[in-house]
């Protein structure tokens, strides 16, 4: 049955072998002019984290990674990206080959409307910048490909529960993982901690190292994932 | 004479034996929210590798650094820093001690207004980010302590040579060095080339190594600042 087959998989650690895993992580970066931007406080650590920890498990994985400092890990195949258009670009491509969606990354809701081919001179005491939304990466890829089985993230600083729930309906993803960044938490820390919601059931995972908390994670992606995709049969 | 002085110091690579030197390097950080916020492409590269330069010529050298992906150098005394206002106030106390003034920091010309103590929630299609000028941290600290001998960096796309003497007169500055960035030349490459401006003259440094740069640099500085401090007495 499934819940032997997940205690021997468990035990060799290759619950997810052959599984396509698309992974985004990092901030994204939004032009300005030539020379600023606007970006936000990812580290990428915890998306490079749940990529190692998919690797582990035996998932081919692909790594959509906003820039960052850190190497790209062994087994995993790579592409860094620039602003939120071009990620969302990149994801849609990848996404053709994925079988789990896992978006990590801090994603500008907002980018500036016009962007100046020059570097703005700071003759004026005031700048308005105009912002328009961007496209929403998680809610295109889980729009154009429902079969996958789709992970967001969500960092709050305040109703972290209510919120993931919302996300978790309105985006309608199988699984959503909430950490507080409440007084810069989470943020370029080694540990961290989260909330795991999906459809029936919630888990909280405790503080700890982000590659610990990586793997737990991953565990209940898999748990959910090998579980719809061979349902339990109880007249069987 | 002062030129056999200079040579034999050139000779023992410790020209700037004893003289305290402050640089700032690196891009600041204003925030928007707790999460998001602006900042620009500067690496710190060229900065940190003339904090390396002038220790290796004997100055004590102090650096006040944003966030950067770079260690500190070797005998290098530094100070990490956020936004602009943390970058003048850190930069302010250490010019107390300093001889020379060396800014190649790439600080945010502008700021938000207001900075929202939450995330912002991307419920409008649009954003209005209402900024306004930070302080010019090279202006006030020449015109706090006029003694120094202060060398500006401008990183311009266009018109280079006219906005570095600019510069140099508005700001009453002892050095310009300008660098074009246009086509995002410059931030984050191992090479740069450099326009050297002072008052009664200038040198173009050619493309090369941002190490070797930096000692090129660090020469014609410590020959005007040397010059300066000990001027030639052609009747003695």
């Amino acid at each position: 049955d499934i819940v032997r087959e997940l205690e021997t998989c468990c035990a060799t650690s290759q619950l997810l072998q052959g599984v396509r895993v698309l992974i985004t992580a990092g901030p994204t970066r939004e032009a300005i002019d030539p020379v600023r931007f606007l970006t936000n406080r990812s580290s990428g650590k915890m998306g490079y984290a749940v990529a190692s920890a998919a690797v582990n498990m035996g998932a081919k994985v692909m790594l959509v990674s906003g820039h960052v400092a850190l190497d790209c890990p062994t087994g995993v195949s790579r592409v860094i990206t620039e602003s939120a258009a071009d990620m969302l670009n990149a994801t849609h491509e990848a996404a053709k080959q994925a079988d789990v969606f896992i978006a990590t990354a801090a994603v500008a809701d907002y980018t500036p409307i016009n962007v100046a081919d020059r570097k703005i001179k700071k003759n004026a005491a005031t700048l308005n910048l105009e912002m328009q939304r961007t496209t929403d990466i998680l809610a295109t890829i889980k729009q154009t490909y429902p079969h996958l089985f789709t992970v967001g993230f969500a960092a709050e600083t305040h109703d972290l529960m209510t919120y993931a729930r919302s996300k978790l309906e309105r985006k309608n993803l199988d699984m959503i993982a909430a950490n507080s960044v409440a007084d810069g938490k989470a943020f370029d820390q080694p540990t961290n901690a989260l909330e795991v919601v999906w459809k029936d059931g919630h888990t909280s995972l405790p503080e700890m190292d982000k590659h610990a908390l990586a793997t737990a994670l991953m565990q209940l992606v898999a748990a959910q994932y090998l579980q719809r995709k061979q349902p339990t049969h109880d007249h069987d």
